[in-house]
């Protein structure tokens, strides 16, 4: 009998088909490999290429020149602009806003030919410091009011680019999603008193089921409701609204769960494109006792979107506590 | 400079990125062909290979063998199964129930080799009169509080057979994005006491920039902030929050306008991957008078997709005064 399911921040209901329960050999595989061959504009040498770099960790190396770990860039082709007013005007009954915002490009290594989740611990960390490091920065403009910190793997997933990289939008607004999510954790706590995400943990590490994997910092789960085939949330044990507070150890932690888990993914689905989101709370509000950051990645599996992506409502044919199973059991070499 | 702008229902902000701006020959195309060839569970002859039919439109022929213009069954692989009690259930913290429901397929021709916008006027508007048909036979189960009619045209859309076909979905829970677009249009009621819907049909028809075509009964526009390129909405004049209550003339209408709007998105995009939805009240609700049923067509075109998939967050390259310009002067052949 299938079941649907109640995502329990957001109200979303989810058809979770189990009678059509496939298993990870029954998506189509599309493995993301990395081509090279071509220029790559991310590539040690070409940094003249891109718009001179806002960050970079370096050992030692003039900036934009070779001899980096990690550099962050402005997008060449933003999708938003850092200069001007924001003005906001009418059109009837329409509204609108200039294009104030910033899109920046993390390049998290130097080398083309390796994926986020082929890097040493160490070296994911660095992308969760400078993810932080340009929180930090960006939201002393006042202007904006969410930073958007996302990375699309593969083709499949939009990149545009093969060389290992992350993005960040910082925005005039709150986009949509990140306001129901939070909108929804506001109204459990005003029932509840309790953080919602706070009360997944405990539940989730109480059942067991849906683990994928835990240490003393974070848990890594199939969520109860998800709308997508092995679609993993990372949530930090200790509760905190905005993702740049977190402890010093627990960003260190996340270098070694991020890392894991994704290579959890690339055994059990062969190498999937995939999107990864840090949900965290607007930039301008002050901490928030109902809201908790935390991680969503959704693998990219092919012909399985097709049917939500027009009508807004999910059918998901993975139920979570089998792709939580798959990940938790299987092998790292 | 990029824009911001807010779809005036849901309040979502999209970015219009006006400088990435692109044509419709800079998209990858990826056009839509019917192979043929294998053996189809769809075409005339193989009627025993799919459920017994809940409705068809045959010219005397028996039920379940060849001689029919359309054809309505049982979805062989269902996502909901109208069998069982609707129980709800909590899990701790959260919420599950029975996944009672029906799901349909419409075979809309005979004709294994012709795609929908291949079809005569007449044949299309069938579509729409079995659409009718069907939330008119299901919204008599009590239990089912939302029918969802779509179509997934081409497989990188969803769909897993390539002989033209729509879906049915009933489902006992109202979709989290009607709930949105009602819950929207509902406060534009409570503060203007008019829907919302009518008014963006007034400013659009006197504007005329994001106008594709124009009938007695219908308007197709490129919506102010679109989540796509080339999204198109279908929007009947006459006010009316529930699909199948629709007049007479109008449903014959509906025929005309989306064959043209399908036609011309064939032209100028050659031949895309699509999703087809109807936006409509929930099936056990009265009429309302905030809500306007409606239908939103959103071409998949390669590679766009990918960035909102997994922010939630949309950028557009393609101002939709562009899109409705392309699509406004295309000629048929």
């Amino acid at each position: 009998m299938p079941e649907l399911r109640k995502d329990p921040v957001t109200g979303r209901w989810v058809i979770i088909a189990t009678e059509r329960s496939r298993r990870p050999s029954d998506f189509l595989r599309n493995p993301v490999t990395i081509q090279g061959g071509r220029f790559c504009p991310f590539c040690p040498g070409n940094e003249q290429k891109t718009p001179p770099e806002v960050l970079a960790y370096r050992n030692g190396s003039e900036p934009n020149s070779a001899g980096w770990n990690l550099r962050v860039v402005p997008n060449k082709f933003p999708a938003l602009r850092v200069e001007g007013e924001l003005d906001r005007e009418g059109e009837g009954i329409y509204d609108k806003m200039n294009g104030i915002g910033a899109h920046e490009v993390i390049i998290e290594s130097p080398e083309h030919d390796r994926t986020l989740a082929d890097l040493p611990e160490k070296r994911i960390e660095e992308l969760f410091w400078a993810f932080r490091d340009r929180v930090l920065d960006l939201k002393k403009d006042r202007r904006l009011r969410y930073i958007l910190l996302f990375k699309n793997h593969g083709e499949t997933a939009g990149a545009s680019l093969e060389h290992t990289h992350s993005q960040i939008i910082a925005l005039p607004v709150v986009p949509k999603r990140v306001q129901e999510e939070i909108d929804g954790a506001r109204r459990y706590f005003e029932f509840k008193e309790r953080c919602i995400y706070c009360d997944i943990l405990r539940q989730e590490t109480a059942d067991g089921e849906r683990v994928i994997l835990e240490t003393d910092h974070f848990i890594a789960i199939s969520p109860y409701a998800p709308r997508f085939p092995f679609e993993t949330w990372i949530i930090p044990r200790a509760h905190g609204s905005h993702y740049e507070n977190s402890a010093t150890a627990s960003i260190q932690n996340l270098g070694w769960v991020t890392r894991t888990v994704l290579r959890k993914l690339d055994r059990v689905l062969e190498r999937p494109a995939y999107n990864f989101v840090i949900h965290t709370a607007p930039t301008q509000e002050g901490e928030m006792t109902h809201y908790h950051w935390h991680i969503e990645i959704i693998p990219k599996l092919t012909k399985v979107a097709g049917f939500e992506w027009g009508t807004g409502f999910y059918i998901n044919p993975t139920p979570p506590e089998e792709a939580a199973k798959f990940l938790r059991e299987v092998g790292l070499v």
